[in-house]
């Protein structure tokens, strides 16, 4: 039997119900979240967004009602209207808001029924994350996922609330662009009126705020969603939202003033959490020298230690190669693991592996002296330079690479988080925000044999440092910067290139020809012509910054509907075939689309 | 000469000086507006996003910033430092809000010089759209389309700012969807991953907002891009803005309400207009009647008015056969038009025939009888009666259009509006809203041969139509409604369907096979067993709602980077070819994509 609605609307939120209520007929709307028979009686718990209530089914208050009742189950969904009492004594649940009350239905519908859910819908349901997105309509009405969207409303809300405040205008740019990929892969978009013709989704509205702030908008933001085709490694989403900010006539200083302003404001209003202002920063040579990572976690210290100049005299012949080939022979002191077993340290060898690293070697500090296999290679003398370089002490594990330091500091950076994790040395209640600066402008290419931008190519040079642009562009420090928290990057951005001539200089660095700079990026170098502003600015990445917040492990906890690792909607089963008239309005070959 | 920005941000915005800074030092940074030398000084307006400051160079004062100043031309980027003092008594200028005063240069910077640009950056400029599109950087930076970007930012503000206060959600859904056509065609997107796949960007998000419901957010908005691929006639864009609502435990009362609840809001936060609620209601069969048009403008009269059973009843051929086989015979009274001319009319006859109807009849009432080459199939009664029926007085022009009656509707529902703009009927300042409610569920679309949805195939019918649905579907009206402001349609909506059994023979009426509609729709079939509650909700066209406020004639002028009729961005030129390597990457096959 399905019920209508009519007459019969909610009058207050199930959650919003306490003991001043108490004596009031109510009317409330929600899902069946648990049902019992007790003593003659049917108890129900009603749920819906705001939370739980309990309401009674009593032959004396409504026969119909309590028949009706009989044959409820979990999540069918109800209209009921009732009395507010207050709970016998002995029978409150602390546990609920609602606790102390309950109510007698004097009148109920059915309006939906429902089939027995394919999981739980309950708190942290212990399920197949396949079975999740396959049934997202109900993984998101568990109330854990509940928080996770209202806490993403909150953060965007209070984001536009800050920005609005600081006469920032939100402005929208297209979602159909062209293609102008460089870095990741574009999504394209067949056109129909122009045949042969494509559009790109965007990966970031990159060039079109920049022309914004050509256009005299000073202040842009806009949370935008951007696309990118790249296979989704690590936690990768085909369509993710960004945070995107643009401003003229700033600098560094400024642009992180602001930003941090606007970080501050949205873990207060969102966590309840005090951020203290300003945030570190590092120099991104300090970054990798110190971390061994661009986005170090400064939750805890273990700082990698250059021991070059000591363990490259040693006559051990995989460390004085090394340092004789210009590399680096770095360690970090893993305090108190000086009882790790060699199974362990074995372990930690394989893991360095992973990251290029050719071998480990390892040292204990011990009362009596050091314990390592290469300890033989060391005089006394070495050796105790080397303890004391590293601050060792006895019982102190200290772990070495030596190679080339962009192995060096990749390795070691994270074996230190691998050690963190393992030493719990984390305080999961910290939140510990680094700006990361100085970025190299550009970086090799070895693949390519190119320069790449280590950002992207709008990324302005620092001033004293175009000088070199002609000739050591990989000496060149970029104005970009990096917020990093708790070792996850959270946004990141640069001033701008602003003048033609710098613009042109820069693609010629990374390999574009003038004439495929003008098909590319035309627009922009005239744009320049016209009287454009010094602009900067940053994106955020927004389901990571809610990731950090609502404390889960992946962004497709955050995001309403993600899709998979393989780019798919579990839900709807997108992508799909289409029908033959809708490609060849397309211009696109029907049954061709399958081979390559 | 270039030079850089350091140390010289701007204190305050231009438009913000008045006679209160006078004395003070500040930094001023913005765009030449205009330069003249006067009297052995250089004086130039300096613009920024807040408005016009006049700055002076004075050799007195700082000789090199007047030496740079020579070089110095329209649209250049300046930074300056400088006094703020009150003009000279009699140069005052009071249309600009900082007239009092000027500011006396001590320092100066050319951050970028300009080129001459290709039209003047001033308001309401007489420039060919397409020159403006190429150019839309510079055709921003004009005041009156900077006033239009403001306005929307400050709707989009006010709006959500309404729902969040209302318990409202913002949820992001896909843009990465399944393709489903049923209407508009869809924009296709090539999966790489899954070759002969194809994602679909979303017509709206009425889908997934209803599994939101399913899902239990109960309260959901979302100013969501959505995209249609349709031959952009009138004022339409391939990608544009809804701002999209849906709500559970709501009947249409209730969303109409709330959502009169927010217009009023947003006219008051943005233009400071009060509005009175609740605003008109009309059921769409009243709409066509009285107005012939599912969007009637009501701030004029001219009613359409029924005559079929007079006009008849005459021996005038034409009139007689439209009564005998069912047609309409209606008129509209063009008050104190008696004076048109032939030519005139026949300028009207030609205009109803764009519609569809096959000629126009007219009379003219004059004080000694009704003028019309039809007069003579009338008696002098039954002129009289017409001329009564139509409230016809001495001076008036009786227009009649004899035809099937969605012929008559839309033909004199035309002739309505034409009138009211050529006698000016229409009060620009007024903004008048009514709901039209009640529309039919499906119509019969001659062409496919079935019926198809008025609004959507998730519209949910009457309750009491219900009983219809089997055998009479086109006369099953639906709980619809959509908001009309001024003629303009401003947004629609509908409680949906919520049952399975109900969706299913929707689908069925519509002509889908149970296998298409669970290939299509089978998710949300499925999603209505875990206990769906009654929803409904709305969505407003966001360009046309700012147009409408910014009293602009194109949607385009309130959308930054607008495309053309031809679905092209004039500016970075979008769609275009891409390289043979993406081509591959997604199984499209090169140099086939032109050819059909």
């Amino acid at each position: 039997m399905v019920e209508t609605l009519s007459g019969i609307l909610k009058s207050i939120d199930c959650g919003e119900l306490s003991a001043a209520n108490i004596g009031e007929i109510v009317t409330l709307n929600g899902w069946v979240n648990k049902r019992r028979d007790h003593g003659g009686l049917i108890f129900a718990d009603l749920r819906d967004r705001s939370g739980i209530v309990q309401v009674v089914f009593s032959p004396e208050v409504d026969e119909s009602s309590f028949e009706k009742a009989e044959s409820v189950r979990g999540e069918y969904v109800l209209a009921l209207r009732g009395e507010v009492r207050r709970r016998p004594a002995g029978t409150e649940n602390e546990s609920l808001s609602t606790g102390e009350i309950e109510v007698y239905t004097s009148e109920l519908r059915i309006l939906n029924p429902a089939k027995t859910p394919p999981f739980y819908i309950t708190e942290d349901v212990d399920v197949d994350e396949a079975v999740r997105l396959k049934y997202r309509y109900l993984d998101l009405r568990r109330p854990d996922m509940q928080r996770v969207m209202v806490m993403r409303h909150q953060t965007t809300k209070a984001m536009r609330d800050f920005l609005d405040d600081k006469g920032f205008l939100e402005v929208e740019t297209p979602m159909l662009t062209k293609s102008t990929p460089e870095g990741a892969r574009d999504y394209l978009v067949p056109s129909r009126l122009h045949p042969g013709e494509f559009f790109a989704l965007p990966q970031s509205p990159q060039l079109f705020k920049q022309l914004l702030m050509v256009s005299g908008m000073e202040r842009y933001f806009q949370i935008a969603r951007c696309f990118r085709d790249e296979d989704l490694r690590a936690d990768r989403q085909p369509e993710f939202t960004q945070l995107d900010i643009e401003m003229s006539f700033i600098d560094q200083d400024k642009v992180i003033d602001i930003m941090e302003g606007l970080v501050t404001k949205v873990f207060k209003e969102v966590l309840g959490k005090e951020l203290s202002i300003p945030f570190t920063r590092l120099s991104y040579h300090e970054a990798m020298d110190r971390y061994g990572s661009d986005k170090p976690d400064l939750r805890f210290a273990m700082e990698l230690v250059d021991a070059t100049d000591i363990a490259g005299e040693v006559d051990f012949k995989v460390f004085a190669t090394v340092a004789k080939n210009g590399g680096q022979i770095k360690g970090v002191n893993a305090k108190g693991c000086g009882s790790f077993t060699r199974r362990e340290i074995d372990e930690l060898t394989e893991f360095v592996g992973i990251y290029g690293a050719k071998g480990l070697a390892w040292m204990i500090v011990q009362d009596e002296g050091v314990k390592s296999p290469i300890a033989k290679f060391f005089t006394e003398e070495q050796l105790a330079a080397l303890v004391k370089r590293l601050n060792g002490e006895p019982g102190d594990l200290l772990l070495f690479v030596a190679d080339k330091p962009a192995v060096v500091a990749d390795a070691l950076g994270h074996i230190r988080l691998e050690l963190a994790r393992r030493l719990d040395l984390i305080d999961k209640e910290e939140l510990n925000f680094v700006w990361v600066m100085d970025f190299p402008l550009v970086e090799y290419d070895e693949a390519e044999d190119r320069y790449v931008a280590m950002h992207h190519p709008f990324t302005a040079p620092l001033e004293e440092d175009l000088p070199l642009l002609d000739d050591s562009p990989e000496q060149v420090r970029a104005q970009a910067y990096d917020l990093v928290l708790n070792g996850v990057e959270l946004g990141g951005g640069s001033i701008r290139i602003h003048r033609r001539d710098i613009q042109e200089k820069m693609f010629s660095i990374i390999g574009l020809s003038e004439e495929e700079a003008r098909e590319k990026f035309g627009f922009l170098l005239d744009a320049f012509e016209y009287g454009t502003p010094p602009h900067g600015g940053i994106a955020f990445g927004l389901d990571r910054w809610v990731m950090l917040m609502a404390g889960r492990d992946t962004i497709r906890d955050c995001i309403a509907f993600p899709k998979t690792q393989s780019s798919t909607d579990m839900m709807t089963k997108a992508p799909s075939t289409v029908s033959n008239k809708q490609l060849k309005e397309l211009h696109l070959r029907p049954g061709h689309q399958g081979k390559k």
